[in-house]
């Protein structure tokens, strides 16, 4: 059983705030500044270029990238970290139409977070365009997979409203026609109960900063399937992807399994900041952690529909449909987001209307999600949302 | 001028060492283990989500961009950071591309970093193979350049030998026939003074944690030509290059000049560390450190070439032809290296018989280099290198 006290006693957050934006960014693991300090200080200032061997920074990316692997269930060897997602999703896809160089069509839907779709569009463009992006409803997808897609690509759970695509199925569908499957997990990696390996997954991409709690922009991750990383081409083809990276051939030649999707040199401090915050990882079981995120979300949908029947549920109400979000609509939902955050609540907005709120029960309480409702009644009661400076409209994540 | 026991000040570097590989990693700048710390404590710990705006997360990338900027000849608004130099080269090369779409060679050298190389390998096999990879011996660039050359990609200074290509000569030559320049300056920035707008270069790209002293794996820069912003097509499209992010509208629009060629979520933790590294910079000027460079590499010359007659110079005579690195060739290389480091001088090895040294100005000094070379002198005479411990071949950066 995970010990959701200790868990949340190895954060720092801000007395009295209520954190609902965990799925945007993660809060400060206390250990992150102290082993990045340390790894500042007692590795970089004293070993300097001796690091990369002596500190063991040269194989970071495998290392942390199995640490991760065993929350998606995934083998080790299966993932790496580095880059961002949006390099990481480019990667991924061109490996996976590399993989069926005689089809034309790869599969998205209107769901899809756009990064991965403006990815998309930019290595087909760079492929000659040759290959299309088709893009469908969310509850399409299934039927619209057929022998013409060399890829499916899909964020497991849609960054607006939290909506689960069933993996096993969609990769079942992909197959039957002989197409792969690209997951981006960025919502449901640390979220739910990832299956990559066991669901049949042949790629995966992530990022790090979210339920993982790596830190503002912190590494991403790929996952390449044991039985697709001996032929998977890497289009980056970057020195730490290579066979022999410090033999400076002028050729490139892929190097081993997974190792082969790495491409430049690796993020050290930013790779100690999310090492430690998967030290608390260690201490979780994503199994009572998704049950606690279902039981916190619930509660919330519960409490938001009997207090503030002015905001509409944009989340599937079953579940086990949703990710470990849920969201509301609401016409004046910017500002609703920004008279919350004024009240030490906060969620956030994603255009045009939706309020949206992540649950996070490694450091999240119940009591913490119903005072949050509490507030947003009387926000909602009160119309304070419509003071003037909430409606100001500025960039947030 | 340049006071460089201040700057000297400024880095932590342990006692004793004399470190020349500065061209490999800089070493920690004491301001960067304090402004990490805070900013991981004060920002990301109290700020969280709201960090992206109330603390200027979002802006890093152009705001140290500029800083960069300045020190390599380029003006404001023309280099943005992120990445790492593999895909900023890939970026750039693309974009390149993109602006002559009707020509079909890439020009490189074989001096040129391998990353350089595979990425563009990796580039012209997703475009479909209509484009080649043209190499020459870097002595032959200037006459290789003919009107089927779309992009002349080089790396300013040789990563082994240091010798430096003629950025307005070089850039000149392909004007003349209409063929564009990428540049990568791993090697230059923060060595010598680089030119960027007045040697008429096209693209440039580079890395923070040689010269900047950014840190493992620091952010890389990425440069565009004022003249070729609005017409560079971003291959690696990421939506914080898009021109309205926060819309998640389904198409990408390029945003703004050099904005566009952000990809992903920054890193803004290790974006702290440069940003501190730069600190050091801002009371530095580039023409003082280049005057001091080549003294300190001139006399490292003079002393191993009278002290060591078992090494052979391999990087040019002339100052003015290389950059702040001197390169020594020698059969047992790797030993003679592994020696040093035991006996307290950090210089580096390149593959097959390179012994490489970096000069610093920021922290290194006359008497350092002089007592470099008496304890190389005393390796070689005493054939310390012989020992079996130096022989054990491991990988260095």
């Amino acid at each position: 059983m995970t010990d959701f006290d200790a868990t949340r006693a190895m954060f720092d957050l801000p007395e009295g705030l209520i954190y609902l934006d965990g799925n945007s960014l993660g809060p400060l693991p206390r250990v992150a500044t102290q082993q990045v300090g340390a790894l500042m200080r007692e590795e970089w200032g004293t070993q300097l270029i001796k690091g990369w061997n002596a500190c063991g920074w040269m194989d970071t990316p495998g290392r942390v990238g199995d640490r991760i692997a065993k929350l998606i269930g995934a083998g080790p060897g299966t993932v790496v970290i580095g880059d961002t997602l949006s390099i990481k999703v480019y990667q991924a896809l061109a490996a996976a139409l590399a993989l069926r160089p005689e089809r034309s069509v790869v599969l998205s839907d209107t769901g899809n977070f756009p990064t991965d779709l403006y990815m998309a569009e930019g290595l087909l463009k760079t492929m000659g365009g040759r290959v299309e992006l088709r893009l469908v409803e969310p509850h399409e997808i299934e039927s619209a997979i057929d022998d013409s897609v060399a890829a499916v690509m899909l964020t497991q759970a849609d960054y607006r409203s939290g909506r689960l695509h069933d993996m096993r199925a969609v990769s079942a569908a992909a197959h039957a026609v002989g197409a792969l499957t690209v997951w981006d997990l960025a919502h449901t990696a640390g979220a739910i109960e990832v299956r990559l390996d066991a669901d049949g997954a042949d790629f995966a991409v992530g990022c790090t900063y979210k339920y993982l709690n790596g830190g503002p922009g912190a590494p991403a991750f790929i996952y390449v399937a044991d039985r697709h990383q001996r032929d998977s081409t890497p289009a980056l083809s970057g020195w730490l992807g290579h066979e022999q990276p410090f033999a400076f051939d002028l050729d490139y030649r892929p190097g081993a399994g997974i190792d082969r999707m790495r491409v430049g040199t690796p993020p050290i401090i930013a790779c100690a900041a999310l090492d430690a915050a998967l030290d608390i990882w260690d201490m979780a079981d994503i199994r009572d952690v998704r049950k606690k995120s279902m039981e916190l979300s619930e509660r919330f949908i519960e409490e938001v529909e009997q207090r503030c029947p002015q905001l509409t549920l944009a989340s599937p109400r079953d579940p086990q449909m949703r990710g470990s979000q849920v969201s509301f609509a609401f016409d004046q939902g910017y500002a609703v987001v920004q008279a919350l955050i004024a009240n030490g609540v906060v969620g956030d907005f994603r255009a045009p209307d939706i309020l949206r709120f992540g649950f996070t029960p490694l450091y999240l309480s119940v009591d913490e999600v119903v005072r949050a409702t509490e507030i947003l009644e009387r926000i909602m009661n009160d119309r304070l949302w419509d003071r003037p400076e909430f409606k100001t409209m500025a960039a947030v994540t």
